[in-house]
């Protein structure tokens, strides 16, 4: 039998330096950095099965939830908005999802697989839904389960959830949400909002690679999903399995991602230390000052004024300027990686991620001195230092905030 | 509103020594560790782009095949095998699936969730399914797909394939099969033998953490899925999106997990390095040594002889031995992780992987004079030393074997 090619032996990796403020991956400490090379466990080793409880603690914390049901499914973020859809639906289903950008859009597409019968309602991008109208949309359709994004990545956009959950429960529907992006970096409150289900990714606020995405259940949801008359369309991401594997019987699914699951516990150990109250405001703080210095050379956001998320800042790009222009030379010449547009958005916008370990004043700094060079070579019409100087005002005032 | 109680600070992980003896996760190479533990790239950025390209000629070169979809999935291998099965099959699609250990029967649950018209044929654990047997199941039920698993990892049966996949193609069916503990291991000739598609997993012999899931399919493959009347039922899965961000125009599906896919890369350079043959012949050079150390203290294998993987040795326990009393002590005293017996095969096996990295004579060595002194203690049949001197035997025998 002829033998395939044997390809030339690569040379070691050795990955460029960057500075990771996009809409994700995320900057990743130097302790979680550190645990994703240690040497491995066993899947079901006594100290792995130990780390697994942990992490669940831990993540209880981070959600804010007493929910028996939290943990991490093995994939991304996309694998937790899909583990909870097919879980909470059967065929037939109604769900109701709000649209206001890419994700909400993919939940409709993940929930049509699922066989739901999906009513969507949509705003346009950067802006977020009206507690009244989805309420009025809930009581039209009467669905299973209504699903809405906390923090629509592609806008920026930081949705209200609370009111809406309660809508959904006069209905007698559950609600589902998003919050891929907002988990670790501004509040989010499960059993506070009495969501559900709830999915997120390891990559944005909690600052640790990508590749697991952390959910929770509430009881109300576990009894539904234990109530289905048909079995859950995803073998990997079954629920009632899954949660063998993580419950007291340490049943086994499939392997854990071992490496993955260190990196989560450590991120969520530095969550802990911190404190999520001080992260919020670590988030805010940052995101006022990039604020400042944006609108001193004029840029402004997407997003509604008001509902604009502190770790994602969805601008539009100045009139005249060349979206990838920008975005290669800050990549090129300050290994700054910021995203572009999604969806409706692409080519108009940028999304600039502050998020975790990434939402520090030495990235703001940069970043702002680094855009503003890009800018005044490209239109004259940027004052010079104005974005620095703009931005050590707002770190002034919110400090002398924090302190008063 | 109350805040959820603050957990302790967790102390800094520091996970035990281990020698990963089981059916995996194995052996992590130093190399590959760090690769894990590098700073994350963003999952568009022009480096990352160029990692992934890489990495699937490296993949086509471990799989022997020049199918251009050949990629990594974003979770370990039983999400391999749910790729490859929701992607091949419609609701209502005829699938033949081969059950003889846990895995085959995981492809019959994964395909019934899918929606096929399952026919399973059985054989007894530990057993291999003759040719014939199968090809006249392949005439007599006509399906679409035919699923078999090459190594089965509950049982440690090495099941040839290529005849199986000419009956297939003859009766106008593809072949799907599972190499989650084969690639790298033994030899796996994709484009030999004519498979429509194969999922692996990161974890066994390619010696990398878990976490990915390696698929190949083929042209005819590729064509069926392009030619389905129905959408795939996983949004996560769906190879026909998944594809569109590995292939040229790398359009956005989900967040890469970097990390582990630097960590994939690095595994399979370090394959690619050492070659394939030569590490075909390393696994089977210590798996005749483990077996002579075996047999000599009296203990014999559950795989039908002939058809014993040499990455995954499957035992009988000897008689009046606990299972657990032996595993927890290899464990307590040594750090090493065996595998117990997994279904039906359940407290009456053990299953040893001497797998990628861990196929070494450290480990063989280790691994012997660590039973024979369990076991020595636990009953006196045992001749001191019998073990070792049969490995040492068995190695001296095959190099003259590999120098002649």
């Amino acid at each position: 039998m002829p033998i395939s090619p044997r390809p030339g032996s690569p040379a070691p990796l050795n990955p460029s330096a960057r500075v990771l403020l996009g809409p994700g991956p995320s900057e990743v400490s130097p302790r979680v950095l550190s645990a994703m090379g240690m040497p491995l466990l066993g899947h079901l080793d006594p100290e792995f099965v130990a780390l697994m409880d942990e992490t669940q603690d831990l993540l209880r914390y981070a959600f804010r939830t007493e929910n028996r049901l939290t943990m991490a499914v093995s994939g991304t973020g996309s694998a937790g908005m899909e583990a909870v859809v097919v879980n909470l639906i059967e065929p037939g289903d109604k769900m109701l999802v709000c649209v206001n950008g890419v994700f909400g859009g993919r939940m409709v597409d993940v929930a049509l697989r699922a066989g739901a019968e999906v009513t969507a309602i949509e705003r346009p991008y950067g802006e977020v839904f009206d507690p009244q109208e989805v309420r009025d949309a809930i009581r039209k359709v009467g669905p299973k389960v209504v699903g809405i994004v906390h923090a629509e990545t592609s806008t920026g956009a930081w949705q209200p959830v609370e009111e809406i959950a309660r809508s959904a429960h006069e209905a007698g529907a559950m609600i589902a949400i998003d919050t891929v992006t907002s988990l670790g970096g501004v509040p989010v409150e499960i059993d506070g909002w009495a969501i559900d289900a709830v999915y997120s990714g390891t990559q944005k606020c909690l600052s640790c690679p990508p590749g697991l995405a952390p959910v929770s259940f509430s009881p109300r949801a576990v009894e539904s999903i234990h109530a289905r008359k048909s079995k859950i369309q995803s073998w990997y991401l079954d629920m009632t399995m899954i949660s063998r594997y993580w419950g007291s019987d340490r049943f086994y699914h499939h392997t854990a991602p071992i490496s993955m699951n260190y990196a989560l516990r450590e991120a969520l150990a530095l969550v802990v230390e911190e404190g999520l109250e001080a992260r919020w405001q670590r988030h805010m703080t940052n995101h006022l000052a990039l604020k400042a210095g944006l609108g001193a050379m004029g840029i402004s956001y997407i997003t509604t004024e008001g509902h604009q998320l502190p770790q994602l800042n969805c601008v539009r790009i100045p009139e005249g300027i060349d979206d990838l222009t920008v975005r290669k030379r800050l990549l090129k010449d300050w290994g700054i990686e910021i995203g572009g547009g999604l969806g409706s958005l692409k080519g108009q916008a940028w999304r600039i991620g502050l998020m975790g370990h990434g939402s520090r004043r030495v990235n703001v700094t940069l970043f702002l001195a680094a855009l503003e060079t890009c800018l005044r070579e490209l239109s004259a019409a940027i004052a010079p230092g104005a974005a620095l100087a703009a931005a050590a005002q707002a770190y002034a005032a919110n400090d002398a905030t924090v302190q008063a």
